[in-house]
């Protein structure tokens, strides 16, 4: 079942006021440690590094509330700060929520958001340790992640891929761009299509496959974010070599076909300039870390190819298109 | 000198894009470990415990285009922040930004927002270590900020302030509030006022002033940020304890009184309501710490009185009025 749609009706933000609107993030997504100046995390591990990303999800431009609900835009602004603690070879230990909306806005909108972030953080054993409420036009959601590295291996930084390496990929790659796609083109999504749809709403990610892959020899990593041409140049640029991909192994699959079909649009283009589908993409030199597939190899020809031939499409997302 | 206004001139965010703004905010707050998904903190202290916040400027909302500038924006995002932090009685070791501004406004207000996050980081020996930049309809401004707390010592916690303990302040109260209301008013300031405001553009606070209170054994702490009597209120509430401030101590210094007579306000308003000084404010058992003044007692009745008596003005910052 597609669920969409923000709630319109109940209390305001202005008539319950802020301490109402702080008291039930806070009960949506309880923790002993927030409610003071600033959050004291104990460490996990003795001497881990402390790792921190931030995010934003902002109204008409990441989210419709026509499209989603705000349970999606909690658990997603969850996850895709998460995607890149787990892009160093991190585990996510907390989560800041900061939140700008209009004073008119029914207060349900904000506990569906804070049960969305409750969710996501109680999924990777986290906690929502901090955040603010402030008044805007527009609704605004930040999150800022923090993980920790523990051990003395590298994280894995975008400059750490080396030619002759693996490259692989865990998690669906274009699911979200041909989701988005459904539900903005306003047709009868059939049920077979769904999956797509809740990819975009929510990007689904195993907790920990970052913390994997650095245990099992993986060296670069990032996610699938702004889309899978742009993402791996980052990797290419950075670490000054090539990356080969194997059009076999990133292919549209069924799903993203028939939905292809559907809307008359060439799937290959969600696979390769879709992003936010926060899939975790790496290099390693031995097989595959457990939960990833091989997608490619690093070359040293200091461009982004498949079977050695430019992509048709390699644009990806531009924060001020 | 009195600076106001920001640029409304010059290239915008689209017609640079996204790389360019980025780069720009680079440049001028650079740190080597900026960049990759996340960014990762090597411990300054074995063992040493992580502390967050986060908090968020908007425009219209928390500053007006044409009452500050970009600079003063971004230095106050990162000082309020790292207020929290101190008033832990950590260490801000890093902060993270993420910016959501419209297509069209000018590439040199976000320069001047760099520039101020710059040298606020800077002047606290940190560094700025990731962020995001998106769109939206009005600028907004999200700081997280990262703190580190060593040794075993508790925190500065609201919740531990204890009867018969002095009530201590470093910095400046009521400034903020007054500095926004001569800018407010339209009037010519006299320059002898400036300093007010200043104090409103840019909260004031020694960088370590928390670590020593600390330190010097201050039990619990946090800043004024939404009013001197509710923020007190915390700590009360929190500790289960009152408060007495002593009016001779928090009486509105010379300045304040002369504005107050220029805008026929009474400054005590400013004083007990006003907010955004991010003032330390802390208890402790023996003498104040350095840099730090008394200006009360923890008591057992409940309340945040003066003198014994019930505050005239109890009211403070409200986000969704």
């Amino acid at each position: 079942m597609i669920r969409t749609g923000f709630p319109t009706v109940g209390p305001t933000l202005t008539s319950v006021g802020e301490h109402a609107v702080i008291d039930a993030i806070v009960r949506a997504s309880p923790s002993p440690i927030n409610g003071d100046d600033a959050a004291v995390l104990t460490p996990s591990t003795p001497n881990s590094r402390v790792v921190a990303a931030t995010d934003m999800l902002v109204e008409g431009r990441h989210f419709r509330a026509d499209l989603t609900t705000p349970e999606f835009v909690g658990r997603k602004a969850v996850v895709q700060n998460f995607a890149d603690i787990e892009a160093m070879g991190a585990r996510p230990i907390a989560a800041l929520l900061a939140i700008a909306a209009p004073p008119e806005m029914p207060l349900a909108v904000i506990e569906g958001l804070a049960r969305g972030v409750g969710q996501a953080t109680a999924d990777y054993s986290t906690e929502l340790v901090g955040g603010d409420v402030t008044q805007s036009d527009q609704l605004v959601v930040s999150v800022a992640a923090i993980g920790s590295l523990g051990g003395n291996r590298d994280p894995l930084s975008l400059d750490h891929a080396r030619p002759g390496q693996r490259v692989v990929a865990h998690g669906d790659i274009g699911y979200s761009a041909a989701g988005f796609a459904l539900l903005n083109a306003g047709v009868r999504i059939p049920e077979a299509l769904e999956p797509l749809v809740h990819a975009h709403q929510v990007p689904r990610l195993t907790p920990g496959r970052g913390v994997v892959a650095r245990a099992a020899g993986a060296t670069a990593m990032t996610d699938n974010s702004d889309g899978l041409i742009r993402d791996l140049s980052q990797i290419a640029t950075h670490s000054k070599v090539g990356i080969d991909l194997s059009s076999l192994a990133i292919a549209p699959d069924d799903l993203l076909r028939k939905a292809g079909e559907l809307l008359g649009q060439d799937p290959w283009e969600w696979v390769l300039t879709g992003g936010e589908d926060h899939t975790l993409l790496g290099t390693c030199d031995g097989s595959a870390p457990v939960g990833f597939r091989s997608i490619g190899r690093v070359t040293r020809t200091g461009q982004v190819l498949i079977d050695a031939t430019a992509p048709h499409y390699t644009n990806g997302w531009e924060s001020f298109g």
